[in-house]
């Protein structure tokens, strides 16, 4: 069983993630941590009447519990001192909180090899996700042919989303340079062609109903292959967080990235 | 058992109409129309060796087997004299032949009325392309919101298909005027919502492998609709063709479009 | 603007119907009904900050705000009255109650007749699926050949779904009968070919993260042609409550089912 | 530029093998053999009109012009000879002809490590799938849920397909065993759920127009994830021959099987 401690555990990320551990066989939740949760004030808990465990209000109560693994959902400056201080106190660090700096990633990490403490910073722990950009990634070696098509609800403001871009930006680092379609190709209609990025085009679409959709499309002499990944919800995002905190406690220093424990 | 007769038999079309014929359990060929088709010079019909019935010269000469059925592929100036000749003589046409002018048609539909005789002229003969545009249409009635996905081979040259331009006209007769997407949408690399025809979008997929496909998707409130259309070759026509054949016998008029019969 | 009231309107579908009338332009809530709700117990409510409208405790107090339309997610015994009293009083019935007799349907549709007045009884409001399914069904005329793939989250216990089973029984009524497949194919591992109706394949999916997908598989000669409907929530039912509410104050008769207005 | 011999050139394979060598920029079609073409009978090369190239009898002859590669498409017996006479003389074999003995494997095997010459030998060419495959292995490390679905052609006699069986074999090596589908869910008509390969469930599907397809798909909590390979024709093996000569003049050992070059 893998002892773990839930920081910022009343956002909506933090929650999922306090559901996720409370419904896994491997891991046992031995607290949570909220700096500004009364002691007489529990209804916001109300949602999770099975939980019976420590809410803690400093990071330093926390120790009394000796946790395995310190899962932060929570604002940049404080996950920055969470981190550093869980690394201190050999807690691993599994960290979903965004807007960390480059600094502070490199002390972070730093301090985590002369400790020898395992850990994981990500901005983004759905694993389909990251295994659609890496097989993309792989694909393009022997596929230079590709565009990407994403579907997204339509209150999205950006076209293409960033997943999309990044996807193309991976698959630009081992393919070979090409402009897909015919040399002589005409818009009749323009944009019909999509956005193009580096001689990919990438297509997006904006329906309701939709939620977070990519299809990358590959196509070959005689044959065609898709990656496709589908988010449906929020949760889709726990598969990562569970397996990061499986991984974080074999590793020996901090990791950034879901995508170098895959 | 309806008796056929093929023009065109030996262009790329008129070949597969034939084939057709010689394998469907209902239909008997009765004959072939080619004027330039020399006695001794048989080698072309090589690939049909299966074939032993009548090689005709001129369009009299069909009449001395009493077709049912007259399937013309051949070029514009010589399917409005066939198909004329072939009404006259109460042989029921199915034409392929694209080209003929509004008053060829108009003409050529008056003089069935007239002698009650029933024929097909279509310049499509996909019945499952007639189909995905009746259903697109139907579908947009109910789901204004809709984009299509249009993917082809890349060695087209226009983008978006004529297909899919088609299709788009069809669903504006009936659907809600409707911009896809949010108001305040931004393009980050340009092309990326496709192109617009009356607020519906449409992308063009152009790979290597690819033959002709299309998917019109429509998005609801939680939920989803798709409809596709994939064509893998040529003889996908055949299903059309074979479908006027039997139809065409029930009528008694000429009738323009496979859609009409459907 | 069509005036419409709510009964059940704190049950998951009612409560759902509630939000589409009061987000719809077309629409004016004017009250909602509920028996049991007391005066000084609006809790339940709080969800819906915004309704200003009475909540009627009987149905006869209804009648002080005339509506045009009465929905009624009620339960059947609850439904049969509330549907009998809305047609005597020209209200037009929208009823997604599931359980009403045969004897009870043809009662209240005489009624309907001879009052006059319009309304809709649906076991299933999903738009898109009944659109799957009239396409399904026009397109197995031309298209004998057919698999049907559905896919469900793997908490359902039944395996083809419903929706399947029902779509295979639409097509069987116009399909020319067929076996699916190669007459001596095998099953290297039995049930590989998936269920069979009439000749037709059904193949049921489960897996997490899936809702409620069904996509319908026709093949033609050298083309194929799919029709696919994706649910993702309740909420993909209220097209089809909305599209009743619009459509049944033109009818002057009870009608059964979504796909009679469709 | 890469020189090129082919052995077997008139087989289909072996044909397609050819054109696919003289339409690559980085290749050289310096000879091709066949000990049983005539000099005076060239008309069975009358598809290649711009093969100007030595046409060989013996293997002895090819050496005057001293080939990189040899791609070998003829029969187990020849191949065998073929691919030992091309290691001797440090041409690196590009083999795709089947059937040969695994004694025969290990002896070029030990020969090429000998002589320190590169070759290939593959049952199956088809890039596209073999990455379907590889992905569909690392994916089922974190996504045990997991069915397949595969569509062919309805001439295809066994269900499931070697290359979905294969596929499962290679998921079940790293996939933690489970049963897809709730414990208690019933198949209300027979074989709904597919074929079960260790708690896997393949769907095999077969409908006129379909070549060759198959769909891995994933499901993970609120998130799904589908690799899918289309196979066209037979020209889709050519990506994967041409991967083969580029590599293997930089091996120094025969490799077995395309998937370990990728």
């Amino acid at each position: 069983m893998i002892k773990i401690l839930v920081a910022g555990f009343k956002g909506k990320m933090g929650a999922t993630a306090t559901k996720m551990v409370l419904n896994h066989e491997g891991f046992e939740l031995v607290g949570v941590l909220d700096p500004f949760e009364e002691k007489n004030n529990l209804k916001e808990l109300a949602e999770y009447p099975a939980i019976d465990v420590p809410i803690f209000k400093t990071k330093e109560d926390v120790l009394s519990v000796q946790p395995d693994v310190w899962i932060d959902f929570t604002i940049p400056a404080v996950a920055y001192e969470n981190t550093h201080f869980a690394i201190e106190h050999k807690i691993s660090p599994v960290v979903g909180t965004t807007g960390l700096t480059e600094e502070q990633l490199a002390e972070l990490t730093d301090l985590s090899k002369t400790l020898k403490v395992g850990g994981l910073i990500a901005p983004n722990f759905a694993v389909g996700a990251v295994l659609m950009m890496q097989f993309a990634q792989k694909a393009a070696e022997y596929f230079p042919d590709v565009e990407i098509i994403e579907l997204h609800h339509d209150n999205k403001l950006d076209a293409p989303s960033g997943t999309a871009i990044k996807t193309a930006e991976m698959m630009s680092e081992v393919r070979a340079k090409k402009n897909q379609g015919h040399p002589e190709e005409k818009e009749l209609i323009e944009g019909a062609r999509g956005a193009d990025f580096e001689g990919m085009k990438i297509h997006s679409v904006r329906l309701p109903g939709m939620i977070a959709h990519q299809q990358v499309q590959f196509g070959g002499v005689g044959e065609g292959l898709t990656i496709r990944h589908d988010s449906y919800d929020r949760s889709s995002f726990m598969t990562g967080v569970a397996l990061g905190c499986e991984k974080v406690v074999h590793l020996n220093k901090l990791v950034y990235g879901l995508e170098n424990l895959l």
